[in-house]
């Protein structure tokens, strides 16, 4: 079932300990749709400015992905974002944001994107993403990603929207800023009892956790000895764990669909950080992972208890 | 088959979000003679003061502990220890470290604890480690755990204790620091070069991952609502983790047996922390362990893949 995306499409300068980048295609939606098109058609939402070439395009439509909603500015400029890591990548320093096009981005969605039963609404203004939400009256899987700013400046906008859908992706450390509650786990039940039935608790290079009012799971990270940009990780996630569910809605939303979800996520976003921006991801095959799936699996095995 | 632990034991003053605790029992060797109790016999060495208590011993002494080399010094104070975590309990401030009889200790180990053929060596100065290690030279499993300050202060002899043992069990931030390596699998692989065949990353929360010249290993923390007081859960984990290998040395040291000690190392320390101290493991029973372990298989299991 296709699956609607609003979010950031951006130029992103990056440097890590590893090498650098000027101006990558970046933004939410760019690695939202790169991962979740291996699954199913996405519908890419959201603003770029007239600086924006074709050959970037192009990446974003590896797959099969919808460019319609992709909103050329005249006169305007793509969001930028300028970003630098420490030295075990765990922590970053933005070092400009030009929001460009981004700023006063007002969603269009045409009747296409409307119609999906699937929707990813990526980090942006909470007040955007409810009246996004709106737009799809029936889509059947609704996930929502935020980020730490708008639990500062607009909690209860974000509370708002969070309430209107059925999945809350977001970093551990940011469901315990929402909630003020130090303990992961009560935490996202609390936020169980504000509307999402499932919780995606990212946790970085330690992986991820799922809870749902009937079931916790959690999955380490892939292991890797090649970490060279974790820019787009997190939506790279997303676009596995939204895309793989898309693709097997006629099914029940059961926790092994879930789990399965969670595993492909994983896998995704292991091969993103394994080189710059969409570098990996844009060339990457279903055998590769698959083979990871697999490797997965045996990483997290034990018997004998 | 026996283990011999040598390490400290404390009493610890404890503050929390959730309470205090004054002068409870505590001390590296403490909680894991505790844990690893459950699994075989284990010969506790380490050195107290006058001030320690008969019922200190008791609860030392719950299951099967041989405390005949636990040394009371005349005139000696106990190793004390003061410290205050935390909102999230992943920070925690030491407010006043007393070394007591700590300092200057001498491992005096009798016939009996030479004896064992499993030997852990809790966090103490590195030379004492080395020390220690050399008195039990045919033992046939040798694990160490250590700390920042040590490779702060002392980090060719912690390198050289390293290179006498089996396993090393450590933070996974302290692999890194301790390598200069920022990657956890880079920083693991390298140690594997020195002497060990094991390694255990502790990841506090977030679980723990194992990591052999063979295999990768990942295990999730038990999922806890109310975790209490982290004080002592490492030391936890490794009783359970060397404990199982204890009492199963009689097959190889395999890969199934490894994952297996990480799933019960995980679910001891899960138990740890649910109360202050040693309350709550006092009192743990095989059939609680046994429960929790098959949640954690359940936690972990997915399929579809």
């Amino acid at each position: 079932m296709s699956i609607t995306v609003v979010g950031s499409i951006a130029y992103d300068t990056v440097k890590t300990p590893f090498g650098e980048r000027e101006r990558m295609l970046g933004g939410a939606a760019t690695h939202f749709a790169l991962a979740a098109s291996f699954f199913e058609q996405v519908r890419v939402v959201g603003p770029v400015g007239e600086d924006f070439g074709e050959r970037q395009l192009q990446i974003m439509g590896t797959r099969d992905v919808d460019l319609a909603d992709v909103e050329r500015v005249a006169g305007g400029k793509t969001f930028f974002w300028h970003g630098e890591y420490g030295w075990d990548l765990n922590s970053r320093e933005t070092l400009d944001t030009q929001l460009g096009v981004f700023e006063g981005f007002q969603p269009k969605l045409s009747e296409s994107s409307r119609s999906s039963e699937v929707l990813f609404l990526a980090n942006i203004q909470p007040d955007l993403q409810r009246e996004v939400r709106g737009q799809l009256p029936q889509a059947r899987f609704v996930a929502l990603d935020s980020m730490n700013l708008w639990i500062e400046i607009a909690r209860d906008p974000l509370v708002a929207a969070i309430e209107g859908v059925d999945c809350l992706i977001l970093n551990d450390a940011e469901l315990r800023q929402l909630t003020g509650k130090p303990n992961l786990l009560t935490a996202a039940r609390e936020i169980l009892t504000w509307g999402p039935s499932v919780i995606v608790a990212k946790q970085g290079e330690y992986g991820a956790a799922l809870i749902t009012t009937e079931s916790f799971f959690a999955l380490p990270a892939y292991p890797l000895e090649t970490v060279i940009d974790p820019t787009g990780a997190g939506d790279t996630f997303a676009g596995g764990f939204v895309g793989y569910i898309a693709a097997h809605l006629q099914e029940e939303l059961s926790d092994e669909l879930l789990r399965s979800a969670m595993a492909h996520a994983t896998v995704l976003a292991s091969f993103n950080v394994e080189e710059f921006g969409t570098e990996r991801v844009q060339r990457l095959t279903r055998e590769e992972i698959d083979a990871r799936l697999a490797e997965l699996r045996s990483i997290t095995q034990f018997s004998g208890v």
